[in-house]
């Protein structure tokens, strides 16, 4: 692992680090923010949406100084792998900066899109060697196809996490443009991609810990994002909550605000 | 003026908007966070350091939490004019992104580059004609190039702004290299910066309203922002607190850091 850059933040200090991924035969960059403490401290996963690297939501979304002040870390992981011997596809929603968080079992990403087993294997083993993380204080998040990413992980890794939420989360993708098209490429077909869908997932019970989401009236991505199919399939749930936030569009004007509301939702079940 | 966008946040609007500038004889661009609130607010310029757009700050700073909080309204300008007919140099730090708040008086500079009077006259004629704003509840704060422009301006409009801060400012220019080589391109002579330099203002006392500086420690340009010249300038005046920050740098990861501090100090002179 290298540092290529570590910035004091909020009193603790927002790092950013490369290695090489075993999951996915790549070069890997993640950033980590790590709040000012005695010992080993909770860690929230933040999945990141379409076209983002590891920097946005670490120098835009305001997790830090909420972060901090719970004693949190936050990780941010890029969100596909990348470089030159690496499938591309010149369309901003497949390939380099869209891996959707499956590892993909077809041409020409199967050597390297392994996203999923990045995530939760890979990635989570570095960190929980290298830096003073609690293994048993996990959370995830994530906005958009982050989102997704942060549901469907949550869903099949029962007990690992103690809450998930998103922002604006794609919600039912095998039933979207944003979905239909990765999962077909990535496994094969859409039929595939019913084990990621995070609605599915959800109306099977497999949804069971605690669940926030938040999504703009304003979105305007709403139509694809599907999020009345979660809504449906987590209602009656005493421990799930999708929220609809009037006149919030897609942004991270919108992640930004209700930042503090999610650590803070997140820091009741890592206590 | 043109609307290029409006997000939500916070519960009021971030919006960017151009407008043909008399000043600067060029189109430019701001951003503007309103808070939500039944009448006209107090209003917070913020102005940003070299190579930057009104943008970065609108992004980065964390600065929309913080003024939602407290009832206040803040503005991005840009940090120069810019487009093809307007001169530029190839270095990061003279020319387009590069403005120094000062309105130049030699070639190729001064047809465009007058952004002290951008600022303090057309811009602020615009936005009070326009917005929902309080003409007498203004202040103003700003990072590096943007810190020096806030500290300058606030000693050069005696009795507009309540109260004036900055992040890791440009303090002493015409004894540094981020002033000396601005100074004698845009008005011809290192002396002629003497006027918009913010330890000389302050050392003849024109700095007569509260100020507050933040500056790391580990400022990776420390030695050109000269924060000492400043320090000893303002030395006995009990309204002045010029204060280093223990381990933190240059970037933007330190200004959020000390936002809420910076609002909060701003919010007690406006209201």
């Amino acid at each position: 692992m290298e540092t290529v850059s570590e910035n004091k933040c909020f009193g603790g200090v927002q790092g950013v680090y490369s290695h090489t991924s075993v999951a996915t035969g790549t070069e890997m960059t993640f950033g980590l923010f790590l709040p000012e403490a005695d010992g080993p401290v909770p860690v929230l996963f933040y999945l990141s949406g379409l076209t983002c690297t590891h920097e946005n939501a670490m120098v835009k979304a305001g997790a830090q100084a909420c972060a901090a002040a719970a004693g949190i870390a936050v990780v941010f992981p890029d969100t596909s792998p990348r470089g030159d011997g690496v499938a591309d596809d010149e369309a901003y929603d497949l390939g380099q900066g869209a891996g959707f968080y499956v590892d993909a079992t077809k041409a020409p990403w199967a050597p390297h899109f392994s996203m999923q087993s990045y995530v939760l294997d890979d990635l989570s083993t570095l960190l929980f060697e290298r830096f003073p993380l609690t293994p048993d204080a996990q959370a995830i998040t994530g906005h958009s196809m982050g989102g997704h990413g942060a549901l469907t992980l949550a869903a099949k890794s029962p007990g690992r996490f103690r809450s998930v939420s998103a922002f604006s989360p794609i919600c039912n993708p095998t039933e979207s443009d944003w979905g239909q098209k990765q999962f077909t490429a990535y496994l094969g077909s859409v039929e595939a991609g019913r084990a990621h869908d995070a609605s599915l997932l959800a109306a099977g019970g497999a949804l069971d810990l605690p669940v926030l989401t938040d999504t703009g009236t304003a979105d305007q991505f709403g139509p694809l994002l599907r999020t009345e199919a979660l809504a449906s399939a987590l209602a009656g749930n005493p421990r799930a909550e999708v929220r609809m936030q009037d006149g919030y569009d897609h942004s991270y004007f919108f992640v930004s605000t209700f930042m503090a509301d999610h650590v803070a939702f997140h820091a009741t079940h890592l206590a």
